[in-house]
């Protein structure tokens, strides 16, 4: 019998019940353990961790690696208690495919100008407003890891133009893609929507600012699926009253759940989602940590974890 | 010069002129006339129109053909003084391009819960919701027309399951299909979203009954952008308080604009849209009207009308 695995996280007790329930089915032969099980911490050779509490992760002279059940780690990244080994962060297919959903569903919406009509609907006016084809609608997604890759290749095949903005200027089919400070420019260049999927790492801090809305065609949409602290807050509310920005859906904010005083939840130019875009799939999240628990017992490698200098 | 092709609408007169344009445009060597011009209506060989004022295409003795501008022809149908000439109902490939985005709009709308999120949003709760696979959400869309079709295979490409019913059970690649009245119970059978993009006939007209929705899973979504007279009102509203249909998306109503008395403006339960989910591009369909009007100037012939009995 190996050592057991620690699971750490931050979550409800139920939830992280769950997600201890999920992982013992997908791996019959592993013992998973919660710091409540007072396991021998001298032998936990791997954690499994959801956004846990700083310095959780010291005491275990054993631990090899990390395997995170999110796939943003910039809060662990933070904490510098955590020991030097390698760190995963989870890469499962089907929330590439979740986001790729939610992106194309709020894309659809205010292209279509669903989000027009239900405000009509409630001042109960009936009016029809001209269609504009997909063709004519260039979108630009900052960010083509796994997530932004399913997400352009929808859009695509939705058959609207899509230019892709990333660190390595990978290619992905039918997408014009751009990298590099000044690709930024030419990426954002006139786009009527603005999809964000980046990791938050230093350099995309703060990179949805008045100098990108700025770049923007007039009154193009803003969808950010990355991470609150990528939004300048006080710049989308200036880019909205002006009329720069025409709509934003946000799932993600500095401080979650959103704080019922702020004024996202009231602003007429703002859709609010509780963090949903990409939610994980347990049963599928605990199906790829089990991969690579089994190839670790199998090989005694660590998978390979992120770069922690580039944040991702 | 040919005789004028007579133009015949009940439109506000800004649209019916920029209708007049669009046609002019499309055949610079056609006339397009209409009732105010007095043209001699002995010579008219081409009448197209829009929803024209019953009787209006009397009088008319050498009328060959009418090409109608809308997809839908029940109301002209219902003219007792429609001469016995084919009647071209308008196929254009950019309205089924334009239906199908709204139906996946829609689609995606629901199967995200976008819709309880904008009802959370509105009183500040922050509850995110589980995730339901696209796989494990089965559609069934009434009618297989070009419209139909398009939105079948856009729905099979978002990983759906597609069921279709149609009257001619002719295949769409990756759709099950049913037709006829038995079919239509096995078409209907726990699916989780009903669309309905059928022509509206005698046998159509009420086809979304209580015993329609009875077959489908417990607080399934209803799209109805066919006919508003598809639609058996009393028994949606009856679905939607028992919890049978979870939502429903309207475009079409018995009566347009909608009454600002209506219910559905303010049911919780009820998206209205305002007749857009497949809007008209006058260019596009002038081109398809200038394409008719060519092949009738070149043979002699006239296109193919649709069938009066079958009423589609």
């Amino acid at each position: 019998m190996p050592a057991p695995l620690l699971l750490v996280t931050r979550l409800p007790p139920d939830e992280e019940a769950g997600w201890r329930r999920a992982l013992a089915r997908a791996m019959p032969g592993e013992t998973i353990a919660t710091a409540a099980d007072h396991p021998d911490r001298t032998t936990v050779e791997i954690a499994v961790v959801a956004n846990p509490p700083a310095g959780s992760l010291r005491d275990l002279p054993a631990l090899h690696w990390v395997h995170s059940l999110w796939a943003g780690v910039e809060r662990l990244l933070q904490d510098a208690t955590m020991p030097p080994v390698p760190l995963v962060r989870l890469v499962d297919p089907m929330l590439a495919r979740a986001m790729a959903e939610t992106v194309a569903a709020s894309v659809l919406h205010l292209h279509r100008g669903l989000h027009v009509y239900a405000a009509q609907q409630r001042r109960r006016a009936w009016i029809p407003h001209p269609f504009q084809p997909a063709t004519g609608r260039p979108i630009t997604i900052l960010g083509l890891g796994e997530m932004g890759r399913a997400a352009a290749e929808l859009l695509v095949s939705l058959g609207f133009p899509v230019r892709g903005w990333s660190r390595s200027g990978a290619p992905v089919p039918g997408v014009s893609i751009f990298s590099g400070e000044e690709g930024l420019t030419d990426a954002l260049d006139g786009a009527q929507v603005l999809v964000n999927l980046l990791p938050l790492t230093p350099e995309t801090r703060g990179i949805l600012r008045a100098s990108t809305f700025a770049r923007l065609a007039p009154g193009a949409y803003l969808i950010n699926f990355g991470r609150g602290a990528h939004l300048v807050e006080v710049d989308l509310l200036e880019a909205l009253a002006a009329g720069q920005v025409g709509h934003a859906v946000l799932d993600v904010f500095e401080q979650e759940p959103l704080p019922a005083d702020h004024p996202a939840w009231s602003h007429p130019g703002v859709t609010v989602l509780p963090h949903v875009a990409a939610p994980t799939s347990r049963a599928s999240a605990a199906a790829v940590v089990a991969a690579a628990v089994a190839a670790f017992r199998r090989t005694g490698l660590c998978p390979a974890g992120i770069d922690r200098q580039r944040g991702y």
